[in-house]
């Protein structure tokens, strides 16, 4: 697919699968309005503007002088001091400023703690399917990914029995995405513990991205994790500003851990980047605590989104949920003879419907397609079934057409 | 010195050398004005404001939706545009805007480029004195780096023959970093096309990072190494728009390399942090076009900041200019029976002159202090002589005691 650089270039690079997003857009772009405006629910992008105080604030900071300098390697003291109170309220735990460091957005989050924990040759372990971009950063860096299996009649909950089985010496770290992307599961809180026990007995960091968290249900903490006195010698907590506070531009992320690990960690972020932007670090302290009662009510519509794709779904002859939770839903389709990426292909280019096929987040995932349906509003939603109704007819005779052939 | 986690990190993360800048910053914090203000001299960062323009449209941009969305992998479309077009009229040259990947600055450019070239265990060529987070960036990744010793006589400027000798099968690029950090030597024309015939005839890239070329006297092209047909199947340049544009907290840099090879680095921009800060992105295509008299105003300043510390350290016995050119000058020192960190620890909590020991730099950097004398202006520099004199006096009184121990 890709044209090879005459220059020579690191395998490993080569051998890694391209960014599957610019792909997909491409299919949606070759959509000519016929069944109505595009529903994009490919890529999880708020769908709502950012709190207009948010861009005010922004604007100002970025006026400045002070956001032109370098700030400090592992992230203004302001807004680590401001996220560890925020997390150690959310979590019920004790987090320091000295535990943050703060990264350009979670993807960066998640490469920077990756070369922190494991060399080339080393191994991590990421739960089917995974994050594209996670298995992505793994193989560019020579660091094996070793697939754990979700199980579907699990909900796509991974299982650290299955785990355990799956582990090996040169697993260096066991990573979960709850929320999960692209799933949606929202891993229970025993699930985590039990990840974080068998991580503890293996002394290997459990590794965790909750980039969705803000959009989960509002109760007890999402987990126990970071609550007890020995959290940072198992757990690494990794999370993105951009979803809540809408701001993936500016490039915002975080990650929880072990004060002497980010000591570590602070040699390849300054050589990755010296530090994060300073922009949205130096509005984020005021908007933590500023736009609470909005990411809550963000929170309540993106809930209504869910339920309302759910029904939108349960409406749907031979379609169903496989997992829905905070921005995503995985769901299984019913075209048992056609591969998720021509679905794919089929329902943006002539249904203007854009969701990802299963098959982009790891081996085995044929009949699933992920949907963002947090990207797009309830009366959207509500187009859905007509959209892939109609896409089922045509599609399936499209099947029976090139049965015939 | 760092204490170590209890969690177990990448080794390679471990033996990496820690950032040398807060160590150096610290010295200077015990520093108590005795000799008037600290004259910071440790960190390359522009001692003169943005443009007040630039922040007015910087504070603009940044309170736009706009910013706040993901952008292109490789960058904003017309800041590709203009900085090839840039690039084209400066090099006289035919850079195409897919020559061109937006970094969010020119470490996080030479990050990218290392992972793009080379894998773990393979290696990569350095002129010694390096820039420490060059190396740093090849030691966590599990690349060697290949220490090409440049030759003080030779006003450290690197030799193509003695690349040659030391080249083996395993270097897979080599770079250059010109002007240079942290000698401040400009490679003459001849000397840069001798690397990129060397490199052509290995088959392996040239990477040439200029961060400081904006300050270097403007004639011909720095090297015709972009010019030819064939550029891309040899070179790739970094670039920093921090300094000539001073806004390192808003990260921006580029890679102009062939298309196909950023092609493939989009892999690796797309997991490190889906794109670069939008801000600086939506700014720069005016201001490259905008401030290019103030760009001129503040060369010719830096200018006559390094004729006027040339001048300083001329007239101090026992101390002379190794290289000097654009930010930075390489600077002998008398003091043979101290070490580099001990007389820059002297000089920083004692006299208020912040430099960085050679040590810094890399192997056999002995008797040599790297000063970045584009952060002051040149009153400051006047008072510079002063200390180091009154500094000399004292640290040779201070050697004589602890020899009659």
């Amino acid at each position: 697919m890709m044209p090879r650089s005459e220059l020579i270039l690191n395998p490993l690079l080569i051998s890694t699968a391209a960014p599957p997003i610019p792909e997909a857009k491409a299919w949606a772009a070759r959509y000519g309005d016929s069944a109505g405006p595009l529903i994009d629910l490919s890529q999880a992008v708020p769908g709502y503007p950012p709190h207009p105080d948010l861009l005010e604030r922004l604007g100002e900071a970025a006026r400045s002088r002070e956001a032109a300098a370098y700030g400090d390697i592992l992230g203004d003291a302001p807004l680590r001091r401001a996220y560890a109170t925020d997390v150690s309220a959310l979590y019920d735990a004790r987090i320091r400023p000295e535990n943050v460091a703060i990264t350009a957005g979670c993807n960066q989050a998640f490469f920077v703690t990756a070369i922190a924990l494991a060399k080339a040759g080393d191994a991590v372990m990421l739960p089917t399917p995974w994050y594209f971009n996670h298995k992505m950063a793994l193989d560019m860096l020579g660091i094996e990914a070793v697939a754990l299996p979700c199980r579907a009649e699990n909900g796509f909950v991974p299982d650290a029995d299955d785990a355990r089985r799956h582990l090996s010496e040169s697993v260096r770290a066991i990573v979960l995405v709850t929320p999960n992307n692209p799933t949606g599961a929202v891993y229970p809180p025993e699930t985590i513990a039990a990840f974080r026990d068998l991580c503890a007995e293996r002394n290997i960091p459990l590794v965790l991205d909750e980039t969705y968290r803000d959009f989960m249900a509002k109760a007890a903490p999402p987990h126990d994790c970071l609550a007890g006195p020995d959290w940072a010698k198992t757990v690494v907590q990794l999370y993105s500003f951009s979803k809540a506070y809408c701001i993936p531009g500016h490039r915002a992320g975080a990650i929880v851990a072990d004060a002497k690990m980010l000591a570590e960690t602070a040699k390849i972020i300054d050589t990755l980047q010296i530090c994060a932007p300073r922009v949205p670090q130096m509005v984020l302290p005021w908007a933590i605590e500023a736009l609470r009662d909005w990411r809550e009510t963000n929170r309540q519509e993106i809930a209504g989104r869910a339920a309302a794709f759910s029904r939108a779904i349960d409406a749907l002859d031979g379609w169903s949920i496989g997992s829905i939770g905070a921005y995503f839903a995985y769901v299984a389709h019913p075209f048992r003879d056609r591969s998720d990426a021509e679905i794919c292909e089929w329902l943006a280019a002539e249904r203007g419907v854009l969701c990802l096929p299963g098959g982009y987040f790891g081996p085995s995932q044929d009949g699933f397609l992920r949907v963002a349906f947090a990207n797009v509003d309830v009366s959207a939603i509500a187009q859905i079934p007509a959209r892939l109704a109609e896409g089922s007819i045509a599609l399936g005779a499209a099947s029976r057409v090139q049965a015939h052939r």
